[in-house]
């Protein structure tokens, strides 16, 4: 297949389901909130594409969300090179994603975390994953996340959901803290087998995602919470703070290539506590 | 004089210091909030040091500061060697410091940072600054915490002010936000002119950072603020976890050092938010 094509069909694949995100999060919020919407550019002088990111706030159930497209290409700085693969002769890229980020009212609901992108070098690849971070666990709602995620790899390869749930458990990790994240998920990257059927499986991670937070919101949404947890959620957003800022690849990665600061920090909670 | 000597001079001192903050700040409480202090070891298997952390929350006054004091010693990890003076081919270090980080209630009254330390590998050297980060800038409180460094640091060596001060608005920048972090102040590090004169003049750093910190606060201590004011200072304490986070060399440098966390990450804003 062309590549042309493959980008297009990735890209557009990305504007759709933000779309399909954002009508959801509208209907969860009966059409009481409203996302403000931005559009970007990588660059002034040049067209090296940009993005559209989306953000609600103050809602009724979603504290802060946003929903960010992004299609941008050019050349990565020298530094980067060497760390990309397919980057080290030819500094040029194409890259396309969405990215999602839920900072629930609820302390009860989880914040949720969704992220897949097509990206070209001399080579060309997905990436992605989800994962979920209460502030308490809920072992019932873990389970069926983390059977719905296996069912959803199984369809694709029996090898994968162990593969890609590990890669989540290893990257969401607060060192310093002896803390994982959240409860996992799962994440891969590199991921370059074969166009087609890569394409589906993101397909579906994306699709699958849309299933489990809307069926994750629905079961809590009317469960009554005290202060004490939501004091505890403030706590646990501090971490997931921490993570964003002292770990997170893309976050690096987009500051550090000029990205649009506002879209990168989107995934930081609207209120965050420190002890 | 003997390296012991020095060591234990520089130590000494800022013990004094942590304990005279630590005073006047429960003075400026009018005796109603405590400090908790939590005194920690570097290592639990044999003997490198450790430190005392003092931390009062939620006070009329400060909501969150923080009063660290530490005297650690050790090797450091092969791959900080050769990032550090003196530590090339002998990893072995010695390092003892006071740093303090104090949030406001009032946010017209601006957070303050602190932090002096003296350290030994192969050389030895003092390090250290402070710098003033106001939700809102008043030009006159501005103004006089520039005189005042400027005087202090004049009684030294007249090319002090002008040299740690450009080195502190180089350092406490956010290159992403393309902001300062706060009005600046003064930052030094590899000091190892004359350990005397140096010794002399970090006292006098400490000595007049008291005297910032209880003008500027009793200059305030009595202004009504509004709501919206509160959330800028809100807003501003997101930028001062995203320097921390993404890029203070003592943050990083601690956590990839086996430091104690709950010490290291003290300077976090008790609450921030990300719009």
């Amino acid at each position: 297949m062309n590549l042309e094509i493959k980008r297009d069909l990735a890209s557009s694949w990305f504007q759709t389901l933000q779309n399909a995100f954002c009508e959801d999060i509208v209907r969860i919020e009966k059409n009481k909130a409203k996302f403000i919407s931005k559009n970007w550019k990588r660059s002034y002088k040049k067209d090296e594409g940009g993005g559209e990111y989306r953000i609600l706030q103050n809602g009724n159930v979603f504290e802060k969300v946003g929903v960010n497209f992004s299609k941008v290409y050019g050349k990565f700085p020298k530094e980067f090179q060497k760390n990309i693969p397919g980057a080290n002769k030819d500094p040029r890229f194409w890259a396309s994603g969405i990215s999602v980020v839920m900072h629930m009212k609820n302390p009860l609901i989880p914040a949720m975390h969704f992220n897949t992108r097509y990206i070209n070098t001399t080579y060309g690849w997905f990436g992605g994953g989800m994962d979920v971070t209460p502030s308490k666990i809920d072992i019932k709602e873990k389970k069926k996340f983390h059977r719905t995620l296996k069912e959803m790899c199984d369809r694709h390869n029996k090898s994968f959901y162990k593969k890609y749930k590990n890669w989540c458990d290893d990257y969401f990790y607060l060192p310093h803290r002896k803390e994982p994240r959240g409860i996992g998920g799962i994440f891969f990257d590199y991921k370059r087998d074969n166009f087609e059927k890569d394409f589906k499986f993101v397909r579906d991670v994306g699709v699958t995602f849309q299933l489990i937070f809307n069926d994750i919101i629905s079961k809590k949404i009317k469960k009554k919470w005290t202060a004490k947890e939501k004091e505890t959620q403030y706590i646990k957003r501090g971490r997931y703070a921490e993570f964003n800022l002292l770990y997170d690849r893309g976050t690096k990665f987009g500051l550090q290539t000029g990205g649009n600061t506002d879209g990168i920090l989107m995934s930081l909670p609207p209120l965050a506590k420190w002890k």
